[in-house]
């Protein structure tokens, strides 16, 4: 028992509940719109929630590509040691603010500030995640094949969290700059992120 | 622990908490009416509750009857695979959307768009089901009595979307024709999701 | 895994996510008083949330004990079948509706209406619980110890379904009558909850 | 699997559930501001929500501790007894108040009946945690190391109490007393925190 709890096991037994509800409560955000029985199905309902459902999904992706990457980080992890808890508690923090700054847009979609703020958001969580992969990384350091993997991975980390960094004041350029910035990040890290997992499977 | 990582442990546990959640935000919608005390427990309380309760329990039923395919489902699954995470979140992320189409089910019970909405989300959960189920199944090749469940169950989740898809345009024929579809495919569903479970406890 | 599977692990795994949620969200219901500054501590805060806080403290501790109860009963189940997913299923589902209960209670503290509906959801809780315990009950029955200790629950059980039941009629007698069973049930079945474990925990 | 049940395996599986929405409802708080676009960032968004963010990142780091705590004790709990079964039950119950709190303060940055209440709820909080330490470390008696490590952390948890409950009546006097306690708190908490993983993770 008591080695069970050494294990990374409870830590991820709670970010798996904090992100299952980070994730779920954006759905909140969805409101139920008033009088569409008189506007009708296209502008009563469907026109009113397009940002925040587009929002909403773009939210939803970027949430579950940061838990399977998670999966696959902690899946190399021995120990839950205090930096470790510590890091992923500064990662869930991060991560806690994006239900906010996904509402937020969904409701100004046309509000540079809103995608300023959905930016520095992402980034914070993207460099939180950064900070802890870099400190997982040091623990597999006897493993040769893990350390390619996690400095592979950490790379792309880094990349990801300057563009959302950069996204903060591209925004007040264009907001379409920033958008492309949070389409082209899934895109990115898609690939990359099953090269963790996929080699950790491998041995 | 890495082992146990590599298991459907961990898709497991952060699947069961987002079910677990969608099925309980989805009383949030349950609001409390106003001034019941003037109006009485039937008119202020009961009348105009019974819709939301009514699509409550249907919605609580579904997602029930998709957590205990999931459950039996999972029970076949060896390794949590990159396509099986992601088939798994693209289910859970039609899913999350369950609550928003019960609330507002429940706040338009007259309203053909809302059936056509309920029907339209419940179709995409049920696809994005039977498409988890389909790759699953892919892994218990080598099993021929696995092979016999997973053929018989996935005909059943093919045949449960086409009908949820069906009630999106017959909402507008009439909503009786949509609310049969959504009583019947329960029903319909009851039994074979037992025939899994009780299959794969068999062996 | 699949041998976990098949155990109550993930039966257990999402009951807790459910009820932790349950017990939860009834927070919520804990509005923010307005203008508590002019108002002061006494009038602003603590009058207006007095009945609030009551009816949910009964309520947590309601939730806790049957969350305890759960814990004690599975304890003693090998095998998570259908019938008791199901019956399980039952259980959370009127489990769910206490917060809605509770709630309308903390609004309506002298609204006979709102304890015939909390003494409602909780006889039907505590019916599906008894008829969980019933069921569960029929798998232990090869010891002899499990059965007594069984029996003896299962009486209580039955008990505190049978008194919530009267609640309802009874809180339009006096909404005190109503109160004294809310209260007495905690009580009556606060040290028979650990026999439960109690005895399991010793063989 | 019984034995399994017998640990402090699912006492943890639903403090982490409770603990993690406790976290992430507290987001719930900061509803978004209206009328961003006339305002502007500073003025429509920043200002109003700059005590609502603190209070909620202070909350945060307070139950970040909670838990990394509640990790350290349960791993040196060996059973799951009826006395910490409620013991923890009892500081979930406070825990849960906790956003309630956040929110108040949030709400209402410059009003003493708002520090008064979060002081009430946190020393509640810590009181609790106080009494199931003391009692699960009565667990621990027969390893002399333990002990040590007990005692050490018990005097920090009375202590903690202690600010904690003095913070109500200060908050009347200057509310920036007991800003001072809720800061140093924390400060004061979070090295002894590492005391018990750390020790207990080196045998």
């Amino acid at each position: 028992m008591a080695q069970h709890d050494l294990g990374p096991g409870r830590l991820e037994a709670f970010s798996d509940g904090v992100i299952a509800i980070i994730v779920t409560i954006m759905v909140l955000e969805l409101k139920l719109p008033e009088h569409v029985g008189e506007k009708g199905l296209v502008h009563g309902l469907l026109l009113p929630l397009t940002p925040k459902l587009v929002s909403y999904a773009m939210s939803f992706l970027v949430v579950a590509i940061m838990w399977v990457n998670h999966h696959a980080l902690m899946a190399t992890v021995r120990r839950a040691t205090r930096t470790i808890l510590w890091q992923n508690n500064h990662l869930l923090f991060w991560m806690s603010l994006i239900p906010f700054a996904t509402g937020f847009l969904g409701e100004n979609p046309r509000l540079p500030d809103a995608y300023a703020v959905y930016g520095f958001v992402l980034a914070a969580s993207a460099g939180a995640f950064t900070l802890l992969r870099w400190h997982a990384s040091t623990q597999g350091r006897d493993s040769p094949e893990l350390s390619k993997v996690h400095r592979a991975v950490l790379g792309k980390s880094l990349l990801g969290t300057l563009l959302y960094a950069a996204a903060v004041p591209l925004a007040y350029v264009s907001i379409f700059a920033s958008i492309a910035i949070f389409v082209a990040i899934p895109v990115m890290f898609f690939l990359p992120v099953f090269v963790g997992p996929a080699t950790v499977n491998a041995d």
